[in-house]
């Protein structure tokens, strides 16, 4: 069977309804456009868990860089998709999702201006709401996100519990390229290798946090200044923004690393800011550092 | 069939997962409890129009005065729902819906301040948040909302709106005592007879602004002074709050009277608060006045 592509929310609703109807299970995989492997391994995941898997494809306003353009081929998505598993598609455009009229947020307070969202302060709230939106809209089994951005997959799955939404939040491993330690992202796409290997220093300094915590540091002020140490030698081209031992509920800074804590840090260059974090939760992914997703 | 009554949100959801499946509608009436014939009313409208009908019963804690006891007989409640058409009644408590890790809010931005939540701040995100999870929990094909709230019902049918919750909000009519023109409303349930008279007044003096507008006057500082006028002679236990003509999407105040807006009122005796309005969408509603259910 083809990928069925529907352009806009109306035109999927009667199809949606008709899904539900069935009773087979429904995964979800929501997505701002310009797919890449790290997308497709999430797409996998829930195309392998569910009889249906749902990809939506739309650069959601509220939470990038307010006037940026978000570049992306919808095409190559939707082909992308299929090639991983999705069999419906569905994209929409500014003018369906946010009309003049348009009022509701879902808010999170405090913890949706920390982590990443301390540095672009629209950031989390229109993610939250953009995933719930979809979410509602789909009715999904389960829907997945990826462990690159910890804050988005944590403050979705606390909404979709808080909401009563009946639907299974599931993390996917951080993709990350095996070379350079970093993360695959939209957001590095356009840069040379010689400075994926200066952003990469951000997940080794990282590690090198998690080790020194795993040999009984729990200082959180040491763990963060060894991090910083390390990372300032290797950064060339990119600065701090922040170091932080974060409480991985509430996303605020924690004088002691207990678990589960979420250890993360921001650069940028004045252009791109990269974000990186280790989410902390269990005795094991202290030990032996969180699942990671290895490619070539 | 007898009523079913789930005590809580876990104990409902297989139940619920069962119904979805069954590609029946389903109706739902969300209350705080302490139903009374207005409830009733949007309770027999629903059981009317779908194949089932959910009633939840929770004095949801964030849109009540905070430290205030509502006063509520949980079996009274089930019993009274079934009377009036209900076939599941779902309840909670604090415990269940607020745990201490609770962080998620639907927020509106200035339009939850105004109106009724000029009064109580936390009210009206309270009550979008609250309806929300109960759709959300149920899956309703249409909820039903009384037009004693305005604000609610309208807040309501935004947010599923722009949450892409596939939902029809239905409005019932405000249910009004023929003799006094009062609404029934819990808060009023312990006023005494010659109390509700004067509670009447501010019905009778909208009405005077409605049909001022219906004979041409659209200028609100007129409208206002009317009916404040009007208002003030006739309260002697009550002070008025505010004498507003709103705009019928943000609830800002508006200049001039021109559809859709609501004409809104609160007066308060210190103890008890009391809102009342019209919500004047239509010509007809503004020349015969909003549909209301009688009753003696």
């Amino acid at each position: 069977m083809p990928v069925e592509h529907y352009t806009s929310v109306a035109k999927a609703r009667p199809r949606l309804r008709e899904l539900w109807g069935t009773g087979r299970s429904i995964g979800s995989v929501h997505t701002l456009g310009a797919l890449h492997v790290a997308h497709g391994e999430v797409i996998k995941r829930a195309a392998g868990e569910n009889d249906h898997t749902i990809v939506t494809v739309y650069p959601n306003k509220i939470q990038l860089f307010p006037g940026s353009v978000y570049q992306y081929d919808l095409e190559e998505d939707v082909a992308f998709a299929e090639h991983c598993g999705a069999d419906i598609v569905i994209s929409s455009d500014d003018t369906e999702m946010y009309p003049p009229d348009y009022a509701t947020y879902v808010d999170q307070g405090d913890r949706a201006h920390r982590l990443n969202s301390s540095v672009f302060d629209y950031a989390s709230r229109g993610q939250v709401t953009g995933a719930i939106r979809w979410i509602s809209l789909c009715r999904p089994t389960a829907s997945y996100f990826g462990m690159k951005d910890i804050e988005q997959s944590l403050l979705v799955q606390r909404a979709v519990k808080d909401l009563l939404i009946d639907c299974d939040i599931r993390h996917v491993p951080c993709v990350r390229y095996r070379d350079t330690g970093v993360p695959v992202s939209s957001r590095l796409r356009f840069l040379p290798l010689e400075r994926l290997t200066e952003v990469g220093a951000v997940y080794h300094a990282l590690e090198t946090g998690r080790r020194l915590i795993c040999d009984g540091e729990t200082n959180a002020t040491v763990i963060v200044d060894a991090v910083r140490e390390q990372l300032e030698a290797a950064l060339t081209t990119f600065q701090i923004l922040y170091v932080t031992v974060a409480d991985a509920e509430t996303f605020a800074p924690v004088d002691r690393a207990e678990l589960p804590f979420i250890l993360h840090v921001a650069i940028t260059d004045g252009t791109i800011t990269h974000f990186d974090g280790l989410c902390l939760r269990t005795e094991q992914e202290l030990a032996e550092s969180p699942e990671v997703i290895w490619i070539p």
